[in-house]
């Protein structure tokens, strides 16, 4: 019997791969995704469409506000930085406990389907600096998990936060990907999209992305502005 | 300098409490309330009048849907148990990692708000039987909020989170409420009210509290339809 796990998706390069890698784990994959005011909500568009079509069981798309709660680049009216990632820095595009939040949905519904697993696909190395990306993150939220819930309790089934990324580099992430028949054509990463949903190029996720296709050695499928960070900087083909 | 903590507040005998202590201890309270499809949304009504009465400097209102999540009587087409409260058992009104969620968004305010200190109202006594509401929950949630944010990777101030009613019984609270000047006519706490907002009198959080009210010797202020927990049974005064 196959089980059922809670996976954090954006409709990006990442969760599309954190998905293939819960699905050739044998687990059928509940898609959970957030539209909480970011200004790139082109990327729930595409996640929409894309979901089914990666595998996902069912898909729950939970809404709220984080522009009342303010303080980050992809919600308020903060320009995105264009100029690449700062070492050591954490950036403008960090969202206040946005991971926290999102995890504490997702352990909501795994309750409420009877899952166990939760996986989600941040990564530690290429993580643009979240402090919400870090492993020891990742582990006091499963251990806070265990206590929050009915199985604190009744001392059923423990819940297992995964997150299969989180040492991997972004070229890691898109080889696996790619030997699990993951179809990045399907993924979005901007940041900054044009209105048509157009990757900006320039911003972090485009730069991580780009970086990340160019060291894999593999043409990312995606159409762009234009294309920086692999220095080729063309204006894109559709 | 007074310092800003943010306080969970539903507008209901406990977190309006929570919030007095908080003022009491020389804390700013910004309060923070959510509208997460709950049936009794009376209950926001009464608290956005409420919290600039009982001394809020602002006040938060987080929307979002809990009822695409399913899974308890607050939220979904159940019946609210009248019956009294059954020990040992987690009732139908527990919503899946309810406080989990509640405070990941208080956390990520705190953030923006430069606050350390949150307020939670929870007790572990007179507590319904919810996981969420123990005290090892609420140190494990502190442990993952100061590895989640700014404050983990910069190593600025610590997250405290406070939970000042945990050990105490319903009559406690009433009563320190009470020197601290709360007007206990302010609150709401029944779980299915009547569309003019009059407690039910029957449901748990109704019985609890009218037994805290029994036990601390004092009237309570608000109006029931009926009051089976402490014997009188009768129709409310207004």
């Amino acid at each position: 019997m196959t089980e059922k796990a809670v996976v954090l998706y954006s409709g990006g390069l990442d969760s599309t791969t954190c998905m293939a890698i819960a699905r050739s784990e044998g687990f059928d994959p509940f898609a959970i995704s957030f539209a909480y005011g970011q200004r790139h909500a082109v990327e729930l568009q595409k996640a929409r469409k894309s979901a089914p079509r990666i595998g996902a069981v069912d898909h729950l798309v939970v809404d709220f506000d984080l522009r009342r709660v303010g303080g980050s680049a992809l919600t308020a009216d903060l320009e995105v930085p264009k100029e690449g990632v700062v070492e050591g820095a954490i950036p403008v595009t960090y969202v206040p406990a946005r991971n926290t939040i999102f995890l504490s949905f997702a352990l909501g519904w795994a309750e409420v389907l009877g899952a166990f697993d939760i996986f989600i696909g941040v990564n530690a190395l290429d993580y643009s600096g979240y402090p919400d990306c870090r492993p020891e993150f990742i582990a006091a939220f499963e251990g806070m998990a265990n206590l929050a819930t009915r199985a604190g309790v009744e001392g059923s089934d423990r819940y297992r936060i995964h997150a299969p990324l989180i040492d991997m580099t972004k070229a890691q992430i898109i080889r696996r990907g790619l030997e699990l028949g993951v179809d990045y054509g399907l993924t979005h990463s901007c940041y900054d999209p044009t209105p048509e949903g157009r990757a900006c190029g320039r911003c972090d996720s485009c730069r991580l992305r780009l970086k990340g296709f160019a060291e894999a050695g593999v043409e990312d499928p995606i159409a762009y502005v234009a294309r920086d960070a692999n220095g080729t900087n063309r204006t894109a083909k559709r």
